[in-house]
């Protein structure tokens, strides 16, 4: 007989913070709530929505925003929202070539930015003490009150070791080896910090602003990578890594990739092959250097826009990778019974006018289970910051979201304030 | 401003609710617990326990055990375990082929079993009414009391409408379309009853029968599908269809698929293709004719034996369906971040004595985050009832496990009893 682990149970103080979250998060969903539109879109009795905004109103996280005369007898209404000063978040987003950090208000919206171009990320505590710097920089431009910040969160490219705040061995980052960013982060900024994967970061961005239901954020940049969100919570799996879709092959006659094996979707989504087909097919001129990543970037940029601009041999090089990206779009869906992929990244912009369409069709008639619900085909309304802003949204979705797990589990988030 | 729906709010009632069944499951998890120890694994008050333990002996669910003479002063402690007539579970699982009926006591063991060959799928009405009626005679056959039987799971292939409790359009059923299955076991049983995919069946009776953290279940028959459980959680989608995995492309210059493109593994997974890959080698003699189930069936049992026997030419068929199915189980572990796959359905018996080491073989370089956690490769422990012992552990499961979940939303099983 051994005492084997399973779920925790919940008391009182945690139910408490729960229903604050639930109310939190109608509030944030609907912009602006009377108290007695929270108990009908809560379930909860009025006297506990009472006790509940007061508390919230005290914390500094709602404020009263007028007052609505109903159709009916008794009292107008107020309305509450929230306070968008009442609680700060900061997002890092680190990606092989460039550090986004971003701070978000109560509400979402981003009131600060910087961009960090990457010289040298051979040494990982320069560009630690660099990314510290950055995040007080932003700090001091916003004008937030340090103590209405709740945490930094960091979105770093897998795999990472969630448990002890590490980024394991990401194939961009050669100097990279189990360094404790989570850590050394918090130790500079003296803030509690969160450490997840790139992509889950995104796809917690999209669902923060307002994408629901199950969805793929698929990643278009220098690798592809997969974020996923289902039923309204965040996919993380067994260790925080997932999304590894790099080495799904779409193509066994296409290039080989460092894996060892021809056509992997991640190899044939690279600038180099795509402008390297473009050469071949006499779109791009001859004479470019490969291995130059900043001739590659132009040329790449320009193979998209001439796919944009009509139908040519540019457009079917660049079809003929959103027709692989379907495949892969297509595989998920099915396999996880998706309502919609979302794109982006930082090639998604490019590739978005000739992808759309493409994409849309191949999946029409690809879809499983369509006779049972549609799959939409969208792309990412939070642009190039969306990796900072996820890694933020780490720190909103932990504080404030009404996730059921939250019951069981104490926060990821390491440090005390 | 609109009242937007969100998470609804908890209570009291719903959080007793909640804890009496973490109380359940540790004990379940570990056959026998004193209260002592329950509270240890559960982080409730001793206090909480005693109540908790008292509602659940009241309620005929546990029972009394004996006692443990433990090492320090102090009384002896009682120790608890679930009272298996507490509670039964009937479930139910639809296959082209045959359907199985089972009846679970609350403690997972099956008291009693019948299969049912299908003869005539073309009147699901017919079928429907020799369903209920087997079930009556499972009933009848344990002895278990009628009001003790907490309702009927049944298992189906999809696509399903989980809503409506309906079996939609299944590719192997051609006469079943739109078949409201759930509410018609309903009315002729009188019992609750709730509707799942067949493949998210087995990997909850995986789960019930203790596998944990992250799998996916894959059913290997007439077709392949894939149950997913990730973080100890049923994962069911968008619309209760996840799993639909027939369509990856494992061999684009295979066989033509019903779908119109060349090697999706469900094709290249059929028998008939096997069978016939092995008459063009010369290991099994011509003229076996193509069309007929029994036959190939029969040829496909001796070509799995012969490759289990040792290398030759057998084995090199089955090897390859082997490498073929390790590349999908790749891609979705590498997707998912998974612990492990777990093998089962009709097909699994026979193909496990190659399966196991070329699947294992595979996995082991390409898992992509193995430097975090490791990858296994199991086959299911229950068998070819795996289906029918998961149709009724959703019954089990809606009712005894603290899926945070349950929190939130009513249950799924529709009726009362």
């Amino acid at each position: 007989m051994t005492v084997r682990p399973g779920r925790r149970g919940t008391n009182l103080d945690r139910v408490g913070g729960f229903n604050d979250a639930v109310v939190l998060d109608a509030i944030r969903r609907s912009e602006q709530l009377s108290r007695v539109e929270l108990a009908e879109a809560t379930g909860l009795s009025g006297q506990a929505i009472s006790n509940i905004a007061r508390r919230l109103l005290d914390a500094g996280l709602v404020r009263e925003a007028g007052r609505l005369r109903g159709a009916g007898i008794g009292k107008p209404r107020t309305l509450l929202e929230l306070e968008p000063a009442g609680q700060y978040a900061v997002g890092v987003h680190l990606d092989p070539a460039v550090v986004t950090v971003v701070l978000l208000d109560l509400t979402g919206e981003a009131v600060a930015r910087r961009r960090m171009l990457i010289e040298d990320a051979d040494k990982p505590d320069v560009l630690i003490d660099a990314i510290a710097a950055t995040i007080e920089d932003v700090l001091l431009e916003s004008g937030a009150p340090r103590d209405r910040v709740t945490g930094v969160g960091i979105a770093a490219p897998g795999p990472i070791d969630v448990e002890r705040g590490v980024v394991v061995d990401p194939p961009n980052l050669a100097a990279w080896h189990l360094v404790p960013l989570r850590d050394e982060l918090r130790e500079r900024t003296g803030l509690p910090t969160v450490l997840d994967k790139d992509v889950t970061a995104a796809a917690s961005a999209e669902k923060w602003a307002g994408q629901g239901g199950s969805f793929v954020f698929f990643y278009l940049g220098t690798g592809v990578g997969a974020g996923l969100v289902i039923a309204d919570e965040v996919v993380r799996g067994a260790s925080s890594n997932v999304g590894e879709i790099g080495h799904v092959i779409v193509d066994p006659d296409g290039p080989v990739c460092y894996c060892g094996r021809r056509g992997c979707v991640g190899e044939t989504s690279q600038p180099r092959y795509l402008v390297q087909q473009a050469v071949h097919a006499g779109v791009i001129a001859q004479g470019i250097d490969i291995d130059d990543r900043q001739a590659v970037d132009v040329a790449f940029a320009g193979l998209c826009a001439q796919a944009a601009a009509g139908p040519g041999l540019a457009r079917e090089i660049v079809a003929a990778l959103a027709e692989r990206i379907a495949k892969v779009v297509e595989d998920i869906a099915n396999l996880l019974d998706l309502d919609r992929v979302v794109f982006g990244g930082p090639h998604w912009e490019q590739l978005a006018p000739t992808f759309v369409d493409v994409v849309r069709k191949a999946l029409d008639g690809r879809f499983l289970v369509r006779a049972v619900h549609p799959f939409e085909v969208a792309g990412t309304s939070l642009g190039a910051d969306v990796g900072a802003i996820g890694a933020a949204s780490l720190v909103l979705d932990q504080t404030f979201s009404p996730n059921p797990s939250v019951l069981m589990q104490s926060s990821a988030l390491v440090g005390e304030r």
